[in-house]
């Protein structure tokens, strides 16, 4: 067997009942998470141009894009609907590789499962499988692929997409391989559409050519049998010296979607242990904006690299600021989408506290790690010392941070009804006998 | 102004009134060629199983899949008819690049044709245009690119397709920059997939991929302005080293289009002079195989290492063996698709024949040329030297040529009547008001 028919093979081979119960408990929480990461960006113009084009084209009303009252074929859903779910930049990481796992893959089943009746387990397998293929795959690439200006998500992504769509399909291993294959030849995207429409559009492409890939397997379209580590093939054509062994070593023993980690806040992660302390602070102690005359982070030197913007111009720049982040965190007492909107930027009350917040770089700190303090109105000095961030490998978010998150982004687009429906529905997803009842949660 | 921006608006500002003469003729022949090439591959499996993935998603019947009586969307019209275009590894080739610069513009911007009115002009333009910026794109990152292991005709040719759609939409500088970027992101193939169905895929999703991106750019989606010439974009992340001059230099003074070429067998080129010695016999002397005791043909060492398989076993393998290619060409007096079928390498007679052929390296030879010597059963010995093959930079095909190639490629496709009007209405190209016409002329 060669490793691209190896890993189609396991994809084939493995059934819910193979998979580790902490599998299953990540998936689940992927999927709720890309769900309110999807729904959060369902009105933002990049849906508005995608939709209007497959209406254009006379798309077939078959599956739902989430949060409209809308419909696509399965294909432009599955673009959408990935589009979507990167637009924020809010999506979960596999942290080994910055790959955003869930863009592709959810997407692309999502769309097949009101195409036809597929169970909550198929879906949690298919999740699990697409996941650990796009990373082995990434694994195998970076970093030089990424380096070179590849954008991991997209490409890898689509293989990941192909796996979890022909999983669903029940594809065969020799269909599998061949779609795997399909996938790996369409795989695109480049670094250089950082900060444009087109990284979002990345997700739903690798979505959408996965999953036609898969499609195109189970009629019979063939391709190579070694599409990833052939001389010409995937693996060698996108990467320099690819370390194929990440293509088999200890499939089935070790699940990298247990490596998968999920944002607090739709920013710059370097600035995530910076705006924990200052919601901790602001929790303990109760105050408002308003009481404090300063703000010191004390934090890695990245913060200041990466995210040392004093003004930012945009709700864009204002995720690469420490400074932005520290003060909407202040006066709103949470950090999501709507603190990171153009208006919100030049709001002069932010620009206020922002003449307010002082970085201090250590280099003793973690990149996960800072001390916040605070000077009060009132004399007093508060501090809060965050030693791993919310949503570092030590310190992952709750179920109910998840809840928080997932409420924060759906509000004004879920009912309150629908937003009960979807947690129930979610906690209970092994159950369920057929996933178009999370997908019409989902729909307005 | 970049240079992504100097293409685009170069693109913009060149209307039919600024071709050269001959670029608007070559266009002409480029177009006729490909109808022919994909006309004869219409009814081949792999147009089934993606005209069959259409149908099922449900597929919008706009525009023609040629030589069908079937009609897709937009974009799956241009990726069944690329795709089509490109099985039998008949179209035409930028000889300096390898790149089938048909495949890709073509089929799109014919599917636009269906969605509006678009005269005989406007669709030239687009042509000339199209090939143009595909070239040069091809020309900034070969031989790296190609080496490296990708599919020039899947990649460059995207960029093609969007900037011939982005003509015929009428974009300006700054949406045809934008559509170039997002072309160029979703632009992939490897050659690890030839000989596979997905090699004619790449051509396919080229021309859909180039295509969408011209739609989207229209509806405002954006991407990068330097999205080519970018230490992330295109040339830097699908090559080493690229020529990034070939982007611009004497853009409107020198057009690649004048530097392309037509297969006039559907075989491997080093087969071509000893097929045109071949045929110039049989003409000259009208013998039938069974009259031939001997064949010799004197070539080029390189005959021999790609096209030295002496008992292909499938129609593909007996593209690579010149012992076939002549075996075929004496027996049937014409070497077209029906000449490589399985069952045709497999025929008796066609094995009898084979048995008959000699081929002896002559290292003065050069690429093109050949010298074929007979004996006869009468005891005659009859020989030609073909210095120049047919379709050689030096021996292009006549209009005559082309003709009789499109009427063998569509001969129990299009009836004699649709052949006519055809050939009339591209001669008469510049005065057709509407190209649906020309479309409606190739469906069944």
């Amino acid at each position: 067997m060669t490793l691209t028919q190896g890993l189609a093979d396991f994809v084939v081979r493995t059934s819910y009942q193979d998979l580790p119960q902490l599998t299953i408990r990540e998936a689940k929480r992927c999927l709720f998470d890309w769900l309110g990461v999807a729904l959060g960006a369902s009105e933002h113009p990049i849906v508005d141009m995608l939709l209007d084009t497959a209406v254009e084209l006379g798309s077939a009303p078959r599956a739902t894009v989430l949060g409209r009252d809308a419909k696509v074929d399965l294909i432009w859903a599955a673009l959408i609907n990935g589009a979507m779910s990167h637009i924020h930049d809010y999506d979960d990481t596999h942290l080994d590789t910055v790959l955003h796992p869930s863009v592709s893959v959810i997407p692309a089943i999502l769309a097949l499962a009101e195409g036809e009746q597929i169970d909550g387990r198929t879906l949690i397998t298919a999740i699990v499988l697409g996941y650990e293929v796009e990373a082995r795959v990434a694994l195998s690439v970076y970093p030089s692929h990424y380096d070179k200006g590849w954008h991991i998500t997209g490409t890898a992504g689509t293989l990941g997409a192909a796996a979890a769509s022909g999983k669903i399909l029940g594809l065969d291993t020799q269909q599998l391989t061949y779609a795997l294959g399909i996938a790996s030849t369409q795989a695109a995207g480049m670094r250089e559409m950082f900060g444009t429409m087109c990284k979002p559009f990345h997700a739903g492409k690798a979505a959408a050519n996965g999953l036609l890939a898969a499609l195109l397997a189970k009629k019979g379209f063939n391709s190579s049998q070694k599409a990833l580590e052939a001389p010409r093939g995937f693996c060698h054509v996108q990467s320099d010296g690819p370390d194929l062994e990440c293509l088999k070593r200890d499939l089935g023993s070790s699940y990298e979607i247990l490596k998968n980690s999920f944002k607090p806040y739709p920013c710059g992660v370097v600035t995530h242990p910076g705006i924990d302390g200052v919601l901790k602070l602001r929790d303990t102690y109760s105050f408002t904006a308003n009481d404090v005359t300063q703000i010191c982070i004390r934090a890695n030197r990245l913060v200041l690299e990466l995210t040392g913007k004093i003004k930012p111009t945009s709700g864009l720049e204002g995720k690469f600021s420490i400074f932005h982040c520290a003060a909407v965190g202040l006066i709103d007492g949470v950090v999501g989408i709507a603190q990171f909107t153009d208006e919100r930027v030049r709001d002069p009350e932010v620009v206020s506290i922002i003449n307010r917040v002082k970085v201090e770089v250590d280099p003793l700190m973690n990149e996960d790690e800072a001390i916040v303090s605070m000077l009060l109105r009132d004399g007093r000095k508060v501090q809060t010392h965050v030693v791993h961030a919310s949503g570092s490998r030590e310190n992952p978010l709750s179920e109910d941070d998840l809840k928080k998150k997932f409420k924060l982004l759906v509000q004004g687009i879920l009912s309150a009804e629908q937003i009960d429906l979807v947690v129930r529905l979610i906690k209970e997803i092994e159950e369920v006998k057929n996933v178009k009842l999370l997908v019409k949660a989902c729909s307005t």
